[in-house]
């Protein structure tokens, strides 16, 4: 396979080819950014000296034909102008920002600030939650890759909507996530002195990820609903961690939850059900495309609290993508995924 | 006034040295501590080498006679029996550990899974939330200085709960804490390379504080409520936030909470309600004795979000115990306690 | 004393208020900044507020006048045009950048690559580095404040020097720094994702600090030499460690360095010799105005290792600049500098 | 191939399952521990869950028959008596602690300070440092597997010594480590609250990594000298950077410096020489095994920096254990090493 990566020098980007270098399938890995035109890739990322010392190429719609498939890794407001005119020379896309991903593009221009797609290409497109997807993305051209929050969020708590075990509707959602899911433009939020030894509350109930959760839960579990979402900072450079809370349903118990759970990701590698643990944490995780899934049932209140953690890098970015790739081209979804976390 | 700081080794009592040493009305300070009677303090902990090249003093009835006050920053357990045959000795006792905190016996026994201390002594503590109990403290010998989790949770929900602009009875509570908070003993949970660049979720439904929490919000905001409380680690040394959701009673607006907080705190410097932030942290107050709050409302859900921080070694500890010591001898609260937050 | 702040949002300047706020000769502290003229200082750093909820003031020279002292912490070739002007109006300035510190003006042209300070005006300054150059300083009007890598060398290695005790011809200095040496602008070596979990080295044998510190070499211990001199950056915020290498003269001790390190500084409250360390760290000085200094010869080489530790921007910094300004004026050298190091 | 790891509970066990999970030729993979014999590994480290959930087994002579080869990581004084028994069973064995290190046994003594393993098993045994030594270790049954310091200081300094460019005889050493180099007990050293922002010195001269470097110089680079070394504790996990020091010798430039390298590692993929760097720091080899150098010569005093950096769990420890692997077995060396590097 013949792959380009629009948006290398991202941290998206940086993570498709760390990926994508041990992908049995892929021969050709080309490097396309939107500035820095020639630079050789190692130069400016020493890391991958002798692996990419390569130019980068210039994204130019003549240059990103020939491609079995494309992944495009940048910033809100690019790809809704970019992919749909190469959806007819016909490579895979998969896009890893938001602009594909809600399907009502009032909704879209309401969070985002910044004009949408156009609505066929939206409505060609699949979002690419893997596990509840795979038969729509494995018939898609353009893939919307979910966004690093929904994905945590909502593989962790869509069996236990489906199946009517907890209340949605007075669903509370407190996110986590490292400093790596600010990208890599230096500014205040992500200057070392103020972050390290800090954490921080921003955007409460207004990230964008809020509708992206709340199409999820009405697409997969059926229920339309509002979230209160919430998102911190972590002074750390990997992981996010989903705390939510909801009433279980009438006597649901512990038990039911994680056996909803279980079975729901029977047959699905990257999703983990930990029943017992007593240290539930972003690391075991870590560099590797696993979501792992926590529950417990509050006796004294009756609420449950379902943790997930995932490597916002991997399976709420360039894994998941890779994944949904895989699916793409009948593959195994393994395929290239099978690194163990990095516990230490 | 001569204090002995009973503990003097663990993160409580090193907090208390470093705020007492510039305290003006303190002229000595004895140390201390169950094992290494002797040993020279600043030879176990050479950051104060030339201030307390003093020996480590056993813990013993006759050696704690003559002091204005004794702090005691103890694990669990321990005050319970060494604190009730001192007050015959007439110093004021400020506790920091949780043995005297909760009123019911049974509840520290059901949680703590220690025996509880004596019921007369404990009845005749007072709970050491300054800005909620100053009259009582003022005239109490012996305090309970309150935990740190039930300190950042208390005073940002108090005075909503208690003039009814929330509905507490569906709060939940998404606390997380720095890892000092675990104090100085070694272990798997503090181990470096498994807790840095890692954020977990610990005591799930079960940490000790949640009891004193419920005590709390009996005793000062009149309502009987079970709260949903979970704990996580933060990858950082110092700082507590907590995160708390409750649906705001009919019609009521974040300018009437940010109204009712500014209105509870007037008059109390350490409080401050922070009605705009970008960035609402920990660092903010990193090393002082602030408790800062913030109140968003989410107009599509009507819940809640309200967010306090505080140092868990400072107003979480250290800094209200110096606090209440200065309540408890007629001093301005703030005296020995001016310190502007480190925020870099 | 009336004090202004030029600068005061910078890292240095913020330290200057933490540490000014509670001296006890500061009655009133204004603070100048080049943008943002009118911004509530606590809107923009809401750790001061009610603290400092007052505007922030042009630097203007009008505006500039009728103080006892003004500090000055901005970049390099601010001041050298800035500050001369102020002379004639006679407040004491304290001057925290590199613009006065080299008396030879075109090797500060060399290092900084910038138009040097008038002849006259770095002639009539004092090099601030208190402990070695007091008498001069309680004379200047105008104080260049020393560095933050020299002042942790030149503290370390002058007495061994002055003394001949070590073979100062061929000395190593190897140096680390927290990142708040980098200041408050975001940029790529100052970036969380790629700062954190990451230690890196740079400008090797181009640091600007090199001449200041070889000049204060030869002025204060008599010998003209080049050094190797290479820095590195920690991932932390505060913090600097010297470790410096160089043979012992013949048949020195270890005892003979220690005990020549004790007498240089006997009765200097700040500087503390360390003889045994089983860990010896920049955290035991750690936002207090100490510099520790450690040494060990080692038998099989012959050499003496010499570190010293100090919190970069408190005596490598703004404590020492308010150190400066007690000598100044003839106050204490201690006066609002006797915080306990935050170990933890 | 059928391999076993004894001591797979500690870092460097955890780090040869990462790497060796996805090993072509790895069909069998036993996990052997003292204690906790039983115990479902994936219980102990969640992050191996559905990877490992097999039981640990405890390391008896018996057991430990059959295998390929096995890789013992435990602590200073366990393998030289464990391992000499199996040499007649003949697997191969990759040792990756001191203990066949060092050839001369009163050296090991003296710095290890317990018993060495028998001297015939010394001699039987390559020392593992792969690019150096790829003859001895193809035939070898027992490798020693270098230390993490030695193969970071050798590989940078073993080229230009042996070239004669630079003078061995003056050559300071300044290392510093991440914290997983500590190992996963708990202690002072490691925890979080005393270790988080802070950079120590530690083992000044002491380091028993000192007759290792000492001994690879003399073996690989035909010198005999005495190196000054220290250690310095990073606040982060993985990665180590040696920075050393030595006079170059006559008019030797930094190009000869760079030449000598690459030629010295040409054809070597694991070593790369970095001749201009903007930023040369430890993440640009983090989870790789690669080893990265770069070089520069001070002309005002001629001497040059020679810096290295290896993450020091892979090219430091289990990464060059399996480098060795292949070795053994004439795989090509990269194989199951082609980890591109976590620059995030």
């Amino acid at each position: 396979m013949k792959v380009g990566i629009i948006g290398a020098s991202g941290y998206g980007g940086l993570e498709l080819i760390r990926l994508l270098h041990n992908h049995p399938e892929v021969e050709q890995l080309d490097l396309f950014t939107s500035s820095e035109e020639g630079t050789l890739f190692s130069n400016k990322f020493p890391h991958t000296k002798n692996l990419y010392d390569q130019p980068l190429l210039k994204i130019d719609h003549e240059q990103l034909t020939g491609y079995d498939v494309l992944f495009a890794s940048t910033p809100a407001g690019v790809t809704s102008k970019l992919l749909p005119p190469l959806i007819a020379s016909s490579p895979k896309l998969i896009d890893l920002s938001g602009d594909f991903r809600l399907k009502d593009t009032v909704e879209y221009e309401r969070w985002y600030k910044k004009a949408a797609a156009p609505v066929e290409a939206v409505e060609q497109s699949a979002y690419g939650l893997t596990e509840w997807n795979t038969e729509e993305i494995s018939k898609a051209q353009l893939i919307a890759n979910p966004g690093c929050y929904p994905t945590a969020v909502l593989l962790s708590l869509l069996p236990l909507i489906k199946e009517k075990l907890i209340d949605a509707s007075s669903l509370i959602i407190d996110a986590k996530s490292g400093v790596s899911g600010a990208g890599n433009t230096p500014g205040p939020m992500t200057h070392f002195s103020e972050t390290n030894e800090n954490f921080s509350i921003y955007k409460i109930h207004e990230h964008q990820h809020i509708p992206e959760i709340e199409q999820g839960i009405a697409q997969f579990g059926a229920q339309k609903i509002h979230v209160t979402f919430t998102t911190h900072l972590i002074p750390m450079t990997r992981g996010i961690m989903a705390t939510s809370y909801a009433p279980v349903n009438s006597g649901v118990t512990k038990e039911q939850l994680v056996g909803c759970l279980k079975e729901s990701y029977a047959g699905r590698p990257f999703v983990r059900v930990i029943s017992e643990s007593s240290k539930f944490c972003t690391k075991q995780v870590a560099g590797s495309n696993y979501c792992d899934i926590h529950v417990k049932v509050d006796p004294r209140t009756n609420r449950a609290t379902i943790v997930s953690v995932i490597d916002n890098l991997v399976k709420g970015a360039a894994g998941q993508a890779v994944q949904n790739m895989n699916v793409q081209f009948g593959l195994d979804e393994t395929t290239g995924l099978t690194q163990v976390p990095l516990f230490i």
